[in-house]
């Protein structure tokens, strides 16, 4: 199933593959492992990598690169989302002394730069603003990402976490739309679905990006009342629909009308399988507040 | 006393009858109780009654229109407003086993064509979405009230409840211009003047209706401490201007400049009266703020 | 240095000269105190001057007034903010029984005239709406300000400590752009950078002004954690960069990307010039991130 991200920005599939947890593959990282994950989203019709420098301590890119490099052909039919901005205090960027964000123009041409190397391939399809910077320059950044997709090397411009002031100050600089907003979403914060921040991408027509759909694993093994009381009721509706407990988050996320796109971060095959399930279920109006309210605590007004 | 509620939308009175405690009138529902109330809002120069479908349990509007049915000529001199969306549990609708909202298109027609019925009208001259919904589906929504007002069952739409970041989303759906929002507005609720909903009203050009402008009864009788000081103060000006402590409440939201429409909620036709009275008294500036800071508890800054 | 303040609005200078605390000056507030103080601005580039109605109790204006009146070529090398619409309670305004404000037509101009006897001026370069008021008619306000600048009396208008909403509500009745919102901005009020409000400013293009740069001297006594914490960071900056730490501050506005005005209150002719020395020196990006994690108390996400 593929969906537009915005009037004007790239297909891409409902299910997004996230690999910021690939360092963390119990079975390894070699290109063959890798391509396996790969090629298993790609039976499934999530054919969209969700990537940023930083992720897997500014490793995860090029282990990715490394397995796109064994099959040339591949890259052709991948959509690679990247982003940037954040300057971890890490041992790969020992001039960081401090965590802080930096979108001057050098740095965003750097690191882009770095992505392609590290990703092999010579364009990003969606470059996103990792997160909102007090400090963000937008003539600068917007000069720099003219720059970069008039070279080619970047297709589309995102951000993430970004709220609707940020988004609208930013977009009157862009010369071209901003593509998509990729912020955590699932039923555990609710913020998003009232204060603005879904509401904004409709009205833009765009869609947003949801990240830590099962909210970082709480949902399945979180201790907390809200974690309980929502647990439940997702085993129930598993049981009522026949699908797991899991499966019925992402029927969750699917559901709502802004056409949310998760970013899915399992390293296991049959989660993945497990998620793509959600694309063919759709879920009743009144399951869907059951989960709401479990998550909320109350019952909506 | 009548005003434009919006640049195209209807005439309205200045003051608003609901009809949401009908049900709860020590004097009964019966048709010639109704039309008496009626009535009396038409001496006063009230023509405009708000509805929902699920007020008194889903059974106010139909005890409106069997007394509308009475004296058929009666509709041509009035404005009704009625709402659409909240799914209460409740006897009369076994289906709902959640409090939910509704506002698919098939719900959505349904809804008003029962209303029509229930109010013995062939139009609603003010559609409102009841309460902001999570799950609201813009396009579909806009579709299905595209088509009511294309018919003539409803000759405007409008919103309650609803934050101007949802408003702004759905207005980019609708092919028509949302004429009202109706919300909570009294002083001990200082948020809508100062969060943006008035002046998103304001910006709109559309007057937004009040609900439950007296505190759902808590100024006159509540025993907290910000009732206790703005009462006092509302007694002082009823004394100084010679009304009702209550006629001063209705003239401190009238002298706001964002135009608010109260909705009065009495079953007695001496407070309706009481409330008329507000319509030609002009609070002194001071005046307004003494009751905002009372029901506040702190000057402005 | 001097920048325009907004596309359509006057140039100004970057470090702007508040007169709020002219009538605590030690050494006294005649004519050739006030004349030096101008002038040690004036040396240092510092050509902009903040008032207001109300400051010094009604009077500052009047004692800059009398300082301009003894060199009549002044008045033209210099632009002059004042604000008005504040009501307080003071022995000057014995008709003000509670703290309020006035937006009223009649108000308006009188106060603007009456800023212009005590300035002894025939012009107000900017005149600010002092704060938002929930009863400000934005219709009545449009008119009178149209009428101050179409008399000359008033070049530009602006507003302070206004929010978005209330910003555009406002804009969208004025036939002049709104040039300016003057807000506190200092490092230990994070949200004006973070809420949109500095967002606001930046798409609209234009510059804000920044009320209390040293957080009303907190920064430089204050007891509390925060304060403790950005001092010391302020400390060492001050070292590194061989300036006074609150050179530093100053640099720390002056470096985020809307272009902070940053209005100066001190009386000593020292420490403006302490200020001043700030327009040229440029802020590593990853100190600016250390003034903001202390002041914050944690790192960015």
């Amino acid at each position: 199933m593929r969906v537009k991200m915005a009037p004007q920005g790239p297909e891409v599939s409902r299910l997004v593959y996230g690999v910021w947890r690939m360092q963390e593959d119990a079975q390894g990282t070699d290109p063959q492992r890798v391509l396996g994950k790969v090629q298993a989203c790609l039976d499934l019709g999530i054919t969209t990598f969700d990537h940023a420098d930083i992720y897997g301590g500014y490793r995860c890119e090029e282990l990715f690169g490394a397995a796109l490099r064994t099959n040339p052909g591949l890259r052709q039919r991948l959509e690679l989302v990247t982003k940037c901005g954040i300057m971890l205090t890490h041992p790969a960027r020992p001039q960081n002394w401090i965590k802080h964000y930096d979108y001057s123009r050098q740095h965003l041409i750097g690191s882009v730069e770095q992505s392609l190397r590290n990703l092999a391939t010579d364009y990003i399809d969606v470059l996103l603003l990792h997160r909102p910077s007090p400090l963000l320059d937008p003539a600068e950044a917007a000069e720099a990402l003219r720059l970069l997709v008039e070279q080619g090397k970047v297709r589309h411009v995102g951000v993430s976490n970004f709220t609707p002031a940020q988004f609208d100050m930013l977009a009157s600089y862009l010369p071209t739309p901003i593509v998509t907003n990729q912020v955590e979403l699932h039923p555990l914060r609710p913020e998003p679905f009232l204060d603005g921040t879904l509401d904004h991408c409709l009205r833009q027509r765009i869609l947003p990006m949801g990240w830590s759909p099962l909210a970082g694993g709480r949902l399945m093994t979180g201790h907390g009342e809200a974690e309980g009381r929502t647990r439940e009721v997702l085993h129930g509706l598993g049981h009522k629909y026949g699908v797991a407990p899991e499966t019925i988050v992402y029927a969750w996320l699917l559901r709502h009308p802004s056409r949310i796109l998760p970013v899915l971060g399992t390293n296991q095959p049959e989660r993945i399988a497990s998620a793509a399930r959600a694309l063919s279920l759709s879920l009743d109006t009144q399951d869907w507040f059951a989960v709401w309210r479990a998550a909320t605590g109350t019952e909506v007004p």
